[in-house]
């Protein structure tokens, strides 16, 4: 028996409200940094993280009332990305289910991406008379150039099929072919290469070969439309990607989500598992002041918080502090609610010191009536690593969640 | 998506250096022992293990500097032997390959078994007139005597097909037949019992019906040529083994890795999972020499220490102290060559109170650049349990090492 079969057989309903706030990439290392550009300036071993150097007397009460511990978001070693970092905090296996990166973009630029689509990032470059690629990235259009030629790419049609083209930054678009019978084994076209021309789009399996075909018209009628323009004459397809067959929350845990989400993407991967997308505004005071008015409409909460992630991105050591404490400033009027079960984890670590993504295990709390205490007393890294949640898959919060707002019953007698 | 499928997909190259450096036996438990002798003389609750006693100022350091936890070698309360104590630290589930003890005998005599064989281990006995056995183990002869008895048996010749005898110690020898179509589904030919005949090799599986015909033909000659020596008259067979379809570390890690080992059982072991095995001399003296010797030529360093493991099933405390402080001097020498990530861990724990292997899990820590630092400062089983790695599979450490050397990408965007 896997643990959806599990939930699905369990699963009971209650009034309660769960919460998870997740900062994106909240774990981090120590590091010393610039103190005037708040810049990493090497490791720092024996010294503090971001976490632990941030002022967060909320997170802290919460940390103290709660039951704390580190979350593994994939496996030990391996960092995630966005997707699998969501689905497993979310309670999705992001071993099972794929995210394959022709959905990721189409999700990151708010495009509910249906069962039946084949989502394929595309690359404006430039090529030369004989076909030759000069430039992949066709001299990064600015973004209005990139919306005015996806606009004259829709004038493509091809039979029995839909087809959308939508702008992302620069030279990135976004395709989409809607129809039956599209799989989506089908090669980039990119060959990654410069002097050389395009590649054909070439299905890996029998399933996939009307979506080569389609790629191909595509392409054709593609290259007709941008043969006037300069420097962006031609398009590269890479990523093609179905959704994964994923079953709803509601259908798996019993949950009414709600997606509290300033950033597309991340309203994308909360839809991909069956989650309404509410207005959130602009910030996290935003998206607080939503989840009020959002309260009665829903029994599961989930508020993504960018910046920790972006300023562990950028490298910034002392912004990354400083977004910590922005979040530890809106826990407030979390708690005002009175969430049955309020977490707050991350989907992955970020640490300045590596400005990326990285495979350390995130710290996690959990606060409800049913905590049983730890003498964890301040939110950090090395304080959840003694905590009384231990080091766990962050697939398993979920269920914890369900668990201590009374959400599931007794497997067995 | 399992383990090896995700690191085969994320493994990236660059120029850093793993060194796993393995005590045997490594994890103990506190004893009182006999301050001449060394022998355990009862358990000590509350005592201090022999990693715990012994004084290890550089492992400490690394301890401190480093990140340290606990490692299941197999699963919770499961004892392992080298094979799979040694598979899970190379990154190998130990429970998916198995290695069976034919194939573990001739690692242990450095013999290279290969895809078409079949290993058995050997017993050479005594069988009166009747057939039926006296002495399982021939009064276990000497050594000299088992090379001269194999030497004899190299005249069994069965046709298509090659016969390797090799003698290991006593009474014991290893026959390996090299050909196509052999299965190792044969049951032993040991009744495990005196005053009864050795049992017909009988196959268990249609695979494997051609292999116990060829080892009743075996049987036959080797009863002939064996028919006037006393007492060692008859051989029987147990464990036949092919070795497990196993993928080399460069395949699933990317990684060259180079074997320093005394023993050849160890030898054997990193054989199997594709490392090259370097002429390691007789000592952790000698091994640490042939590590300086052998750093431009590979990127994964497997150094196997025995004694710490030999001093356990001696029941030996104090010898295991004295060893473990052998093993702490050889740590500088190992530092001095800068490798960026240092894992010290063992294959599973001997605690000489028990005189065996146990399923206690094993001290280990990690030194990298990318380390989070957790509170231990000292090397030790009670330290490590509070440590920031917590309590993992061994199977899992071989990723971390590869995270921590930056030879991971991330997983999905």
């Amino acid at each position: 028996m896997d643990m959806h079969q599990l939930t699905r057989q369990l699963q009971q309903t209650n009034d309660s409200k769960i919460v998870l706030l997740v900062a994106d990439g909240l774990g981090g290392l120590p590091a010393t940094f610039d103190q005037k550009t708040g810049i990493v300036t090497g490791p720092n071993p024996g010294g503090k993280t971001e976490l632990e150097s941030a002022r967060t007397p909320n997170l802290d009460a919460l940390a103290a009332r709660g039951v704390c511990g580190l979350s593994t978001p994939v496996a030990p070693g391996i960092t995630p990305g966005s997707g699998p970092g969501h689905l497993g905090l979310f309670g999705y296996d992001p071993l099972k289910y794929d995210i394959g990166r022709g959905v990721l973009e189409a999700l990151g630029i708010d495009f509910a991406v249906g069962a039946n689509d084949v989502a394929i990032r595309g690359n404006f470059c430039s090529i030369d008379s004989c076909g030759n690629i000069t430039d992949r990235r066709a001299g990064r259009i600015p973004t209005e150039t990139c919306v005015a030629l996806c606009k004259k790419l829709r004038t493509v049609k091809i039979p029995s099929l839909e087809v959308f083209i939508e702008p992302v930054r620069e030279h990135r678009l976004v395709i989409v072919f809607r129809g039956e019978g599209l799989g989506d084994q089908v090669d980039d076209t990119d060959p990654q290469a410069v002097g050389v021309p395009t590649l054909a789009p070439v299905a890996t399996d029998a399933a996939s070969a009307r979506t080569a075909e389609v790629a191909t018209e595509f392409l054709r009628q593609a290259r007709a439309i941008l043969a006037t323009e300069s420097p962006a004459n031609m398009v590269m397809l890479r990523g093609f990607a179905k959704k994964p067959d994923i079953a709803p929350m509601k259908e798996v845990y019993g949950l009414d989500a709600v997606a509290l989400a300033v950033y597309p993407m991340y309203r994308g991967l909360a839809r991909l598992v069956g989650m309404r997308i509410a207005d959130a505004g602009k910030s996290l005071t935003d998206q607080v002041a939503a989840l009020g008015r959002e309260w009665s409409a829903g029994n599961f909460f989930f508020i993504h918080f960018k910046y920790t992630d972006s300023t562990g991105e950028d490298g910034n050591f002392a912004a990354k502090v400083a977004r910590i404490e922005e979040l530890d400033a809106a826990v407030p009027g979390i708690v005002a609610l009175q969430p049955d079960v309020l977490i707050v984890s991350g989907d992955h670590s970020t640490p300045s010191q590596m400005r990326s993504h990285s495979w350390h295990p995130v710290p996690t709390l959990i606060v409800s009536n049913t905590c049983r205490p730890d003498s964890v007393t301040s939110f950090g890294e090395s304080e959840c690593s003694r905590g009384g949640l231990g080091q766990f898959a962050a697939k398993h919060l979920l269920p914890l969640a369900l668990a201590h707002a009374g959400r599931l019953g007794k497997y067995g007698a």
